[in-house]
């Protein structure tokens, strides 16, 4: 971060996003504020209230604490006391709200706020060791759920996709997962050719693709993947769509490689889908970062920017929709390895029957 | 809310955040946005993307539909367009980025935009029945979940506040509510000395005092409701502070009357407990209001600004808490009616014992 301070000319940021926050400092309370000085260790400060005394004597022992419910007024209060040193500070234009900026110049009479931008959030996007450890234990946590509810009949004709996904959720709780990574996707017969359905108490029946949409989150990093099953006998245009979007996939997969531009990682997928016929029907992007948050940067579309570094996580996930028919996605979890990627979400790619 | 851009010289304002916009118009999707103009219908605007082309015209039947995914720069391209109908157009500053803001500048060329924070949300303090509705049956949802947990022996001695937390969860689900209105709160023994502690693997142990603090949501509506148990015996200690808590809580319902301000609703309750000593003790405001999120206007507190008017929901939740030995908080949500206010959670409060 002191890098980017100095290629910014910042002498300090001002931190308020929560996830940032924890990137940086390892706090993972619900209240706090950051300033990261450009050298000078004594001098980034962090901020939070007397709920979190304790915590945060335990999460961040290295820097000077100062206890304030008004955490991010009160560092600033700190750098407008000694302009020498923070004569110019960043803040986070991405997120800090025109009125919060309006009170933020108040409070720092004195001192030259600069829009900062996506500083943390471009760090965030490599990920170390232990990061990469956590996100694998989702993965792991979500694939065994999946297993399990596979395993144990919860996936059949006559219970309701709102069933499904509680019994999913449920697993994952059982495998160590601090929650659902998001609001688990259920989608049975036409509703899987929506690609965001949220579970209704629609009846899963006999030939129904079913998609399942989903990840757990271990120590703060989410993992997110998509499995498709039918019930019952696969019909030929299943199975066809299937194999099309699993090689697409496979495509994204493949080219999820250091140095590759994100724009040709989604092509490569994207084309072996628009080659059939069917580019119309895939209606987002291929992927995006995953950790903190279970969607953050970057993003693989065709407009992204950048290419992929090692410790990069990433999902790829190709669909078609078919429009009251119904769709196909497919989704890994992956990191970039210094090589070309490893996949991390591990259950099955056949086409499951149950 | 076109009474308020009157009042506010406004020609029309530019409604970005969701529940806002659900709140005016019904729309429950992920991407939207809203142009209400300050007279005529057919200036407001609708926009959200394709996904939810067909959701929409359900959910929002009345007005013209603009289906791009930019829907925030869609409909200033459209006020842009007709600057006479809309030269002056406020947005929600306190919720709209710096970055953001600037580049609405850019789409909104030859537009006055200025900052209107809060409009709509001062109109959402004030339910109507059919909100009211909503969240009566959200507390009731919370109200048979804790009846459940107890009666299946849910709450006991051996098992940890995660597990507890769970069951709970799950039985608001079984009660028809669409999720946890927030992350469960159960705290036992010390813990629930802690205003706001997430569930641990700590195990309940006779003698505890269980806190318990959770929500159901039904229709987009939250309930938000605190109850104390005592596993065993409760000490003299225990009932004595619970006895407390209980005359400060019921003088805060006594005082949630319309024409009361707020901040003497907290005083009411606040008083009983600095009176016994541990005024100290009490950390946090009395209460909030509740409705489509679990935290909006108005707040029940010491600096809160503002009188109670029928229709208003809150909750009124005083607490002690004694630091390493044990704390209390009694929650109810209650809606102000004309002649004083209704209680919607309604387990019982006396101090249960499993």
């Amino acid at each position: 971060m002191r890098g980017l301070l100095a290629d910014a000319q910042l002498d300090a940021i001002l931190v308020t996003d929560l996830n940032n926050i924890r990137y940086l400092t390892g706090f993972t309370g619900s209240n706090a504020a950051l300033l990261v000085h450009v050298t000078e260790e004594r001098r980034t400060l962090f901020s939070t209230d007397g709920r979190y005394q304790t915590q945060a004597n335990t999460e961040v022992p290295d820097l000077e604490h100062v206890l304030e419910r008004a955490s991010a007024a009160a560092l600033l209060g700190r750098a407008a006391a000694e302009p020498a040193s923070y004569g110019r500070v960043g803040f986070e234009s991405q997120l800090v709200s025109v009125d919060a900026y309006s009170t933020m110049t108040e409070q720092a009479e004195g001192v030259e706020l600069r829009r900062a931008p996506g500083l943390t959030e471009q760090l965030r996007m490599v990920k170390d060791e232990s990061e990469i450890d956590a996100l694998r234990m989702a993965s792991a946590a979500a694939d065994r759920a999946l297993a399990d509810l596979i395993e144990h009949g919860g996936v059949r004709a006559g219970w309701t996709e709102r069933q499904v996904a509680r019994e999913l959720e449920n697993l994952m709780l059982d495998h160590g997962s601090d929650g659902a990574a998001f609001p688990s996707i259920v989608a049975a017969g036409q509703y899987s050719a929506i690609p965001h359905h949220r579970p209704t108490d629609a009846v899963l029946a006999d030939g129904d693709f079913v998609k399942l949409d989903f990840g757990a989150v271990i120590d703060g990093y989410h993992s997110d993947v998509t499995r498709m099953l039918v019930i019952g006998k696969p019909a030929a245009w299943q199975r066809d769509l299937y194999s099309l979007v699993l090689t697409s996939q496979a495509a994204g997969c493949a080219a999820s490689r250091p140095g590759e531009k994100v724009s040709d990682v989604d092509d490569a997928a994207r084309g072996v889908i628009e080659r059939a016929g069917y580019g119309d029907e895939f209606s987002h992007g291929l992927g995006h970062g995953v950790g903190l948050e279970v969607h953050e940067a970057p993003s693989l579309t065709k407009t992204g920017i950048g290419t992929l570094s090692a410790g990069m996580t990433v999902t790829v996930e190709p669909g078609v929709y078919l429009v009251g028919r119904g769709g196909v996605r497919i989704e890994d979890t992956l990191v970039v390895t210094t090589e070309g990627s490893e996949i991390l979400t591990l259950s099955t790619k056949d086409l499951m029957t149950v």
